[in-house]
């Protein structure tokens, strides 16, 4: 045990009136809700890098926290480790995620990197052992080295695409070693500074090709888990390849990949390429595409990515009313790519950031879940399409324009209107959130 | 003759240093470049909708325009088309687009609609003999009346899908008439209010649908134009399914019509989408999805479509470069979707918004053309991916990671950056401009 | 009585469990809050001009609701009043605001607008002598007609100013003929398309005066009530001069009319000029300058003003807990200057429309009271602070920045930051939301 | 001589013909435009922040340039200034602008931050003697270290405004003795990132104390150069106080200050303000605080700050045609806070990005200064406001409401509206750029 939490407990369900910061109050992971536990729903997941790599930097400032293990070295990742581990224990966390680069020294080489990939990876492993923590997903930092500035897979220089292609080699290895249940890709860098300076289709093709190894390796080695693309639209670039949803799933039609691949949707990520998190969502429900969420809001009036702990539960409702529609998580979760704000210099706000996200999700998830139970809101959306479940309908859909004119004009068809009934819907949300 | 527009001359070219109100500076329609006429490049078009038929209302405030034409009945309707084709011609605009709403009075069914829109488009036809003036598209207005107000194509009315799809025949039918070189579908209405009740997936279908029928009737009947969607991202509705290129790509693939069906990109709606518009014509490009542009120009701080005529002759360039790497305008070309200012209430304004932005559209276009002729730019991204051209690249993107893996291994591949040269080509543009 | 609500009861509280959508869950007017019943607390006010002026257009479709008093007359004008007045007793909504253009049929005259408003007003009178409703504000419409496009007291001509002054006065009349408590204006048209046709500093001074102007008017025929500016980014102008609270202060300081003048703050508005509403309101308050609110929320991903009713409790709990700061409403109070989503047609959309809107009102107010009862919030915020509450601190203040550095120097000054523990604190507002 | 540079020519005009991309096309330094030469209207200066001592990191990737005096120690201080004075020389830039922490060591106590700073400043002072080179303006680095995190002169520990305000004084003691014209403070974390734990009337209350104690220890040492405030709306933190021009005016009205301080305006503030640049200049000019400009823009697309070197000449003439209606500067000048894009790794970037942002400065101000001297816009704006300068309309604006509805009333006023001539009005600018 490392004293970094020393004094704070591990947390519990003390019921909505608990006066106790360090307690759940709506997160009872034992819980039935729809016939399983609450923590087989919700799945939650801790992110590394943020929580234990990030240094509490921001573009007009440097480094604000103070951590024992921030340094050199594989001591400093074990430590790192270590203190991970015991977060993941407070909380109960049943999964975590990782880049290479936040667990690993790093190293002068490819080779270097390798090595210090593998004995950090057989250390977690010891960990998972003794915990039962479980791996969500893993994943490449194909981003922060000045090597991939002009991107990875989608870089001028295709050397850049060698090394990062080695790369995710070596982290899909790591992630299998760890039973991890998806693979993650976030192009950070596919994208471009400049128009002037990019050959868009020419990278295209080249995000397509390491795609489609990266799948094709995976499966080569019996990795089962499922292959994710985090959407987001810019930043750091001025432009993301992996814009949205939407845009993801023409990307991977084009590559003959929809099957294969699903996509993570950021809360954050979703706001900033203008649309909402129940947008996404159910989007990719529709599309088929739907895996994982990393539960992170974002600033409404921030124009970057703040990837903040999440707390609207009304928001959040929305959202696992959606992931609930889609069936629930199969190998995905609730991952918080969070990060502490700046100035919450201590390892209590650490926790109790952790537990305020869990909370507030987990009582938005008990709306959704009355939501869909009680049926109203389906019942209203089957209701409000019930004419296209006739014969005719179908026939028409089936048919051709011409003979829909002949019908129209021969019948004299001219619809009147009917309410979209949105406020009143508004409001029946409220009496579950 | 109506007098409209008493006293406004023909409008010709007099040269940059002419001090006419009522000229082109840059705008020479018969001057050669990249070896055809500026007009053949251009192909301008005047939008039928913003210039005639907008009274000048906008959310918070009634009509401010004063035109004789405004009312109802067929002779309005006539009046309108005189004064419209006497502004083409003014303009020497060689092609106009317009909505059916825009050009008939507006019946009481289907049949009365149908009667009044072949009416015109005989009139129509009948000026366009006698003016040379030709038809860039047709287009259904199925956004404006209440019976859309929930969707046309994807309304969760069947009988409200119907009036869409027959209008949307007589459309075709008049632009077939009227040798129309491209058909077009916006979407104003096919998106949602709120996600609470709408089916989204229902919706994908009914829109899937749609256009496989209208692209089927067009052919049946002969129609060899371009048949392009225009993509939004929002507005009117708070989420339109046509978001960007990208999304229109992916549902085009999804239903098989990506060699069918083309984009119509507009400035101002890639502005609201959060990309560049020269982003949004690149990316049709690289998906061969490239068909013809709205050329009108959103306000970078309002949050709206606010359709001004274009006059950033910098901007402009990029746009047309895009456009010129594309090959340049096959059956597409250069339309204004822009409508006048609500306090610009003369008819001098009409015709002078309309110069303006048909001047900067060439100063933009020459400048495009000699960034092109001169090969710099394109030389140097060229330099720039020089690298995937080596046999060992192409190798590595037909192989896998493990390959790659064991390369980078053993040569100890370990790439430096390269610097992206961003200020010295936007340098390079500005030589241009 | 008309049989326009026909069949629609009047609103009780019939508790958070109670399943009538005709029924409050947290608003019981007479419920006591801190000290006072929360009808006194929350002073809701129905706005006549969404709920009852509002024909469902936006700018790219018409008309979709069908009134029946929707026309031309006085009769027309009177059986609008009436449903809008049973409307205010169905909900028991204490307070209504009105334009006069929302009230009275338009004339071709000043001297007609102005018999016409006489009219309207007296009959008003009637009304809320029957029924006990009262007025919260109420405000001349300045940029609906075209005459208004350029602007009113803004405008380049001096006949406009007239007319609207002319105007302005002919509704502090009315306004304290009904006992109204506020005054409002709002200049949706004071700003500008482009700063190419615009004086800015000549504008400004105008508006300084017209201000001075109704200020001085109001008092000298004693109305009692307070003066507000609605601030507001843009739309319908490019710019609007009242853009954010912090604005209009400065601009009140000008002309030496902050004591004068408040604010009234609209959560849309907040969101639209780039801040959280809590953040207007809690600036207002520091400014002194806190007046009423409109509480219809602005959708986080349009970008245009869509004045929807309330319905995210938490955001509100945020919104109340810093008007409880300012000390509550005096005039003030909680205007709904919503209008129901176009497709929402229905009677009975009206009504639950309102419904949803208080009881979310409630919602959140009663959260925020609690948090300021429990007074942990205010502790943490003291805390935080309390080093500026010892002599030295305040010494430095009042001295110079040479004693600073000295000290600086002398003492080896060098502060260590202390955790913001924004999570625990955004944890604590979860346990009264 | 470094051979940092090595290779690289100083920068000479060659006109607008020239291939040379070390070449200006349109600065030619000592060309007359309006009475003085250009190098006296446009005072330009490189900044010293970006240029030297930014890394080329971002929050998704640390450092990608690679610069010979990067590392810690007064050796390496030095080296820093020579190659930047070698910069200027090359550029011909007339001024420099710097913070402390950018040119000297940082020091573990104020003493030896002070100490620093006064060794380098004197290193400083023997330069600009050698090389002519000016300062434009100093300022403080007061958001980069960590104890700054929450805030300076606003932070709740009045330990941090002490610190603060020791090294303003040490900062305007360097100012002043390197003869600055300016002295500029930014408040890049005076705002909050929540309010709940913030006390917005207490940091305001200090905020302007601090700006008090400031101007009155820069006017007691002597220096008479302008103190400027540089607004932003926000980043680093989510409310930056000092959001635009006219919050600050709002600001300097409560604390007395509007005679002594101007304002710093930078075009990608602005933007990020919801603003264009060349309305903050011309509000700032009509409130009396115009002082200066950073000219270098934002992205439209990204969300945050971008400080890219400016390339668009049609909007910078409109921002330099508001300087030349405000006088042109006085002690203000034309500064890039710009930086490289972080793939311009080469010291040929850097010097081409100040070339093509000069010369892209000189072709906008040129056309500046054409539109202002043929007078045509002037001559447009005068005449739409003529009518307000008959003393009919003077009389109304000193009078009061009831004459002016008496004569709205007797006179039967009913304006008409007039064309705002908005497109004629862009095509006008469009001559001239
Ligand atoms: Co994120
Ligand atoms: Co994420
Ligand atoms: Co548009
Ligand atoms: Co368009
Ligand atoms: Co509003
Ligand atoms: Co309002
Ligand atoms: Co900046
Ligand atoms: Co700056």
């Amino acid at each position: 045990m490392t004293d970094f939490f020393k004094g704070i407990p591990a947390i519990r369900h003390e019921g909505p009136d608990s006066d106790n910061d360090f307690a759940f109050r709506h997160y009872a992971p034992e819980e039935v809700v729809m016939g399983k536990p609450m923590k087989e729903h919700l799945r939650f997941s801790v992110a590394y890098w943020h929580s234990f790599a990030w240094e509490g930097g921001d573009p007009f400032g440097g480094q604000t926290f103070d951590r024992p293990w921030f340094g050199e070295g594989m001591e400093k990742a074990k430590l790192k480790a270590d203190v991970a581990f015991e977060m993941f224990e407070i909380l109960g966390a049943p999964y975590f995620c990782f880049h290479d680069v936040d667990a690993r020294p790093e190293g002068a080489s490819f080779a270097e990197n390798t090595r210090n990939l593998r004995e950090i990876t057989d250390y977690f492993q010891g960990k998972m052992e003794t915990t039962g923590t479980k791996l969500l997903w893993g994943t490449a930092n194909l981003f922060s080295h000045r090597r991939y500035m002009s991107g990875a897979a989608t870089n001028p220089d295709p050397d850049v695409y060698a090394f990062a292609a080695a790369t995710v080699k070596s982290c899909i290895d790591a992630t299998h070693q760890l039973g991890g249940e998806n693979y993650v890709l976030w192009g950070g860098r596919e994208g471009y500074e400049t128009l002037l300076n990019t050959d868009m289709g020419r990278e295209r093709q080249q995000a397509g090709r390491f795609l489609t190894q990266a799948v094709e390796y995976a499966r080569k080695i019996g990795f089962n888990g499922t292959i994710l693309i985090e959407p987001k639209p810019q930043e750091p670039t001025k432009h993301q390849y992996d814009y949205d949803v939407a845009t993801v799933y023409g990307f991977l039609k084009d590559f003959g990949l929809e099957k294969e691949v699903k996509v993570n949707i950021e809360q954050g990520h979703a706001i900033l390429a203008g649309h909402s998190f129940e947008h996404e969502l159910a989007l990719a429900r529709e599309l088929g595409i739907f895996g994982s969420i990393d539960m992170n809001r974002n600033d409404y009036q921030s124009g970057w990515d703040t990837d903040q702990f999440p707390n609207n539960v009304p928001e959040m409702a929305l959202a696992y009313y959606e992931v609930l529609r889609a069936g629930g998580f199969t190998t995905g979760g609730t991952n918080f790519d969070s990060k502490l704000r700046r100035q919450s210099l201590d390892p209590e706000d650490l926790i109790l950031a952790h537990v305020g996200g869990m909370d507030a999700c987990a009582a938005g998830f008990k709306a959704a879940a009355r939501m869909l139970e009680d049926g109203k809101l389906e019942a209203a959306r089957d209701t409000r399409y019930a004419g296209w479940d006739g014969p005719e309908a179908k026939a028409m859909l089936a048919g051709g324009f011409e003979q829909i004119a002949a019908r129209v004009e021969g019948e004299g068809i001219n619809p009147e209107p009917r309410s979209g009934r949105q406020e009143r819907l508004e409001n029946l949300v409220n009496r579950y959130v």
